[in-house]
C-alpha cells in the first residue's frame, strides 16, 4: 500500500531535508538521509529479514536510489548501535564508495569492522561517545547515551541552521540497567530547553502499555532455572545481546557451571564484547564445546543462537537431533529472547521437538527470561514530556506502531498537524520550526540472493510463490512450422505437481492435435505455438486436476 | 520427530483400544478410533490447515490408514461439535463408505449436512443431546453438555466392558455463558464417582495460567467501541462463532445500527444458527450489503470473515482496496478473534493496510474483544479434581500443550505413570483400569490439493520449497547418441531465478562440450546425458551465482 508518489520541490538552501530510505512502515533496514547545503548525512544502514512471502531471499536492503548519484556529497554514515537492522547494509553501501567515513561508538564500530572484514572491506572509521560533539560539513552532531538491548547505543542530535533534529535510534529507559548506562534524560531535557524542532523516535513498542521491565529482574529468574536444572542447560538468545549473555555467565557462575559459547556469530560478538570490556567474563568460566562434552551434565551451560527457530542454527539442529549435542530427558532449554512476529511456527516447532526429546523448555511465555530493548508507551510519554519537541516523526515500526507512537506524542501536547505519519521515501522538509511531507519517492525492496544484489525482483518472487503453491509443468516440443507436426516431443516434465508423470499421457495427443490445427489456421511462429501449448495444458490441468501450476512451454522449430 | 514405530499386540477381547488418527501433537484434524469386540467407533473427523512449510496444500486430513480396511466395522462417527478441525474430514471419510451413521447435536449436524451438501453427499444422521444415552454395538455412549466457542458442543462418555472413557472434545468452563449452557460439572462428578478409567482431554490452553475470561465481558467492550465509532464499523471473526456474532448484533442494535453479514461461510452458518434458534436476531437488524451501501456510515456494521488475514477473505481484500467496501478515514475495524500462531504476519499486514487507509483498528491486543473457547490451566484443575480419572491422555495440542496438560493432571494426583504422552498413531490399550501405549503406527499427512487427495507427497512439498527458495532452470537438448552432438538446443529457461535469461548464453557452450566429451567417453543413454547436463549447470550456477535452483534437464535422442 504505497502512498501516492509525488515529486518534492527543489531544496531551498535554508531548509533541512530528511528522507527515510528504509525502516518506516517496517521493522528493519533502518536508514535515513539528511540533506542540507548540498551535503548528505546518513544515519544507519541496516538490513531487513525477509517474510514468508519473499522466499529464498537472504536479506533486504534499503533503497539507495535517492542517494545513488550523490554519494560524493555524503559526509558520513553515523551508526546508532550495532544491530543488523542498523548496520547490515553498510557493506553494500561501501561497495559503491569505499571511503565514506563511518562514525559510531566503540562497540558499534568493532561490530561493523568485523562484518566488513568478512566482506573484505577496510573502512574509514571515527569513534565517538556520548557527550561528544562533531561538525561534519554543515551538520553539527551531538551524541547522547541511550539504553538498548546492545551496549554503547547512541541517540544523535543533528543541528543545522535550518533547525535541530533528535534522532533517537533504538532505545528504552531501563532505570537500573546492568551497566549503569541509562538513557541520558538530562541531555534530552537540556536539548528540549534549547528547542528541538523534530524528533525521529523509535516506535517498536509504542503499542505496548506501561513500562518495559527491568533487565535486572531477569538475572534471578535465570539463576533459579539453572539452579533447578538436573542435567545440561542450553540457553538460546540473540548473538549480540551482551547483557543477556552476561546474566547467563553470572547465573552459571553462581551455580558452579562452566559455559560454552555455540554458533559462529555468538562466539565472534562475545569475543569482541569481552575484549572491549563490555562483557565481564568470570575467570575460567568459558570453555569450548569439546571440553564441555567431557564435563558432568550438571556442570555445563551451552549459550547458543537460534532463538527464532532458524532452521540452520544450533537450537533447531538440536531439536532435530542433527547436532553433536544430543538433547535428552532432564536437559533444560531456555529461550532468553523475544518471539519476533512471523517466527512463531518455526519457534514452536523447535520447542515441541525439544520437549519430545524430553527437555524442559523455559521461554518468555512461561517465565521472565527476557525483556524487550525498546521503550513501551509509558517510557515514550516520559521522553516526550521531557523533550517537548515541535514536530514528531515516528520511525522504526510498522504502521500500527507508528500510529501508536503518534498518538502518544499527541497526548503529550504535540499538535496533531506536527505529527508526521511518513513512509519510506517520504521527503520531509524542516524550516522555521515546521516539518512537513513535501514529496513521496518510490522506494522499493532491494533483495540480496546469493551473490546477487537487486537482481531478484518482485516479479521473480511472485513466480516463486506460484511455484511453491502449485509447482510447474514444462512442455518441450519441436514442430514443423509449416504443418504444425510435432517432430520431437511433446516431452512433459513436472515438479511439485504430482508424483506420477504418467498422467501427462492423457494431454499429449491434445497438444499434438492443437498444434496441427493452429498450423492449419495459419499459425507459423514459435511464440504463437507456445501459447497454443500453454492453453491446452492449462485447460486440461484446471479441469482434470483443479490446479493452476506454472506452465512453461518451449516450442522450437524443427 | 515421530516416535519409533512398533506393532501393537493382537487385541484381546477384554480390552478397549484407542488410536488417535490425528490431533495429537498438533492442533487440527482431530480424529480418534475406539475399538472393542471387533467394532470401531470414531469420534470426530476434522481437518488441519497447512503451515508455510506445506505450500499450496488446501487441507490436511487425518490418516485413515489404520481403519481403511475395516470401514464395515465402524458403528458410527460421533461429532463433538461443528468446527472444521472436528468435522472437516467427514466428506472424505464418507467417500469411502457413505452409510456410516453420523451422530451429533442439532447444530453440529446442521453444519455437517450443509458441508456434505456441497460435496453432494447425503448422510445418515442421528441427532443426540446432552444427557442422552445411546448403545452402538458394544459402545454405550452418554453425552455431556460442554461450553465452547460454538454452541451445542458435547463431551462423550464411552463405556465398554473393558472400561469407561471420557472424551471431552473442545471445552472451557465459562461459568456465566451467554446461552446459560455451562459445562455440566455435575455430570462429570457423577461419572467421576462411578469411576472413569481414562480421559482424553483438550490441551489447547493448558499452558495458559488462570481462567479464560467470561464471554459476557466482551459485549460491553464491543458496544463501547461501536458507540464511539464515527463512521462504518467492520467486525471480523470466525464464521462459526455464533456467540460472538450474537454480541455484535446486540451491540449494533443498542447503537441503532444495522448489520450486513459478509462472506459466504458467515452467511451460511449464521442462517443455520438463526433458523435453529441458536442466534437471536433482533427484528429487522439484518440487511444485505447492497442495502447497507445506501445507509449513512454511522448506521451500519459489517460482520465479516478474514480475521486470520486470509488473503482471499473480505477483510484482506478491504485492506488492499480490492473490495467494494472502500475503507477510509474514520472507519473502525474490530478483529474479534484470536490470533492463531503462524498467522501473525498475514494479520499484521491486514491491520497495517487498514490503518494506512485511515481506519481505526481494534483487536485482542488493544481491547478485550475476544476470549478463547478453550479451558485454561485453572479450569483444567477444577475438571480433574471433580473427575479424578484413573488415567489421563492429553489430546488436542502440540507437544508443549500436551506436556502442560499432563503436568496439571499429575498435580491433581493422577499417578505420573498413568498420564500418557501419546502421538498420532499411538495404540493405547485400556484394561483393568490401566491404560498403556502398546504400539505406535506410522501416521502420515494426507494432503488435499485441488481435486486430489493424498496424491501430493512430502517429497512434492520438498520440491515446492526448493522451487520457492531458488526457482528452477530447465534445459532441453536433443543429442545424437553416438557423437553427443547437440542437434537441437540447449534451450534453457528459468523461473524465480533471474530476470534475464541471457545469462545462460555463458553456460550453453559448456553443456555442448560436456555432452560431446561424455559421448567420447562412451556415454550413450538419455539418463546419463541428463546427469551430465545437471552437473555442468549446477556447478556453473553455484560458482557464478552462489545459488542452488532446481535443475531440470531433459535430454532426448535425436
Amino acid at each position: 500500500m504505497p502512498h501516492d508518489l509525488f515529486d518534492p520541490p527543489a531544496l531551498d538552501p535554508s531548509t533541512l531535508r530528511i528522507i527515510p530510505l528504509g525502516g518506516v512502515g517496517e521493522i528493519g533496514r533502518n536508514m535515513t538521509a539528511y540533506e542540507f547545503g548540498g551535503k548528505l548525512l546518513i544515519i544507519d544502514a541496516g538490513v531487513l529479514f525477509p517474510e514468508e512471502t519473499q522466499p529464498g531471499v537472504d536479506l533486504i536492503l534499503p533503497d539507495f536510489g535517492p542517494i545513488r548519484d550523490r554519494l560524493d556529497d555524503v559526509v558520513a554514515v553515523v551508526l546508532t548501535h550495532g544491530h543488523e537492522d542498523h548496520i547490515g547494509a553498510v557493506p553494500y553501501l561501501l561497495r559503491m564508495r569505499q571511503d565514506i567515513p563511518i562514525i559510531g561508538s566503540t562497540l558499534t564500530l568493532a561490530l561493523i569492522e568485523a562484518k566488513l572484514k568478512e566482506h573484505r572491506i577496510q573502512p574509514y572509521t571515527h569513534t565517538v561517545k556520548e557527550g561528544q560533539v562533531e561538525q561534519l560539513g554543515p551538520f553539527a552532531l551531538e551524541f547522547i547515551a541511550v539504553n538498548h538491548s546492545i551496549p554503547d547505543a547512541l541517540a544523535i542530535v543533528v543541528s543545522t541552521p535550518a533547525g535541530t533534529v533528535l534522532h533517537t535510534g533504538d532505545f528504552k529507559m531501563d532505570q537500573l540497567p546492568l551497566d549503569d548506562r541509562i538513557t541520558d534524560l538530562r541531555a534530552v531535557a537540556r536539548w528540549g530547553e534549547k528547542g528541538v524542532d523534530l524528533v525521529l523516535s523509535d516506535s517498536t513498542n509504542a503499542d505496548v502499555p506501561g513500562f518495559t521491565a527491568l533487565e535486572r529482574d531477569i538475572g534471578p529468574v535465570l539463576e533459579n532455572v539453572i539452579a533447578r536444572a538436573r542435567r545440561r542447560v542450553i540457553v538460546a538468545s540473540f548473538s549480540s545481546h551482551v547483557h543477556r549473555v552476561q546474566q547467563v555467565l553470572d547465573a552459571a557462575h553462581a551455580n558452579g557451571r562452566k559455559v560454552a559459547l555455540m554458533g559462529r556469530s555468538m562466539v565472534r560478538n562475545m569475543t569482541i564484547a569481552a575484549d572491549l570490556g563490555f562483557l565481564k567474563v568470570p575467570e575460567g568460566i568459558l570453555i569450548d564445546h569439546k571440553k564441555a562434552a567431557t564435563l558432568p551434565d550438571d556442570q555445563i551451560v551451552y549459550m547458543s543462537t537460534g532463538s527464532q527457530g532458524e532452521p540452520m542454527a544450533v537450537l533447531a539442529r538440536m531439536a532435530n537431533l542433527e547436532h553433536q549435542i544430543e538433547i535428552g530427558e532432564g536437559d533444560t532449554v531456555i529461550l532468553a529472547s523475544s518471539l519476533i512476529p512471523g517466527n512463531e511456527n518455526a519457534v514452536y516447532r523447535v520447542i515441541n521437538g525439544l520437549m519430545k526429546l524430553g527437555a524442559k523448555v523455559v521461554h518468555k511465555g512461561t517465565a521472565r527470561v527476557h525483556v524487550s530493548g525498546h521503550a513501551s508507551a509509558g517510557e515514550l510519554l516520559y521522553f516526550y514530556n521531557v523533550l517537548r519537541p515541535k514536530n514528531v516523526m515516528p520511525v522504526h515500526g510498522e504502521q500500527r506502531h507508528l500510529v501508536a507512537n503518534a498518538e502518544l506524542a499527541i497526548a503529550t501536547g504535540v499538535p496533531e498537524q506536527n505529527v508526521l505519519l511518513a513512509d519510506n521515501g517520504s521527503v520531509v522538509d524542516l524550516r522555521d520550526g515546521v516539518a512537513r511531507v513535501v514529496g513521496q519517492l518510490d522506494i522499493g525492496f532491494v533483495y540480496v540472493d546469493g551473490s546477487t544484489v537487486g537482481a531478484i525482483t518482485d516479479a521473480d518472487l511472485k513466480d516463486r510463490r506460484i511455484l511453491a503453491e502449485e509447482g510447474f509443468i514444462s512442455i518441450f516440443v519441436a514442430v514443423d512450422a509449416q504443418t504444425g507436426r510435432a517432430v520431437v516431443g511433446p516431452e512433459i516434465h513436472a515438479r511439485g505437481f504430482a508424483p506420477d508423470e504418467a498422467v501427462f499421457d492423457e494431454v499429449k495427443p491434445q497438444i499434438v492435435a492443437a498444434l496441427a490445427e493452429a498450423a492449419a489456421n495459419g499459425t507459423r511462429d514459435q511464440h504463437a505455438f507456445s501459447q497454443v501449448v500453454r492453453r491446452v495444458v492449462g485447460r486440461w490441468v484446471n479441469t482434470q486436476h483443479r490446479r493452476r501450476p506454472m506452465i512453461v512451454p518451449v516450442v522450437i522449430e524443427a
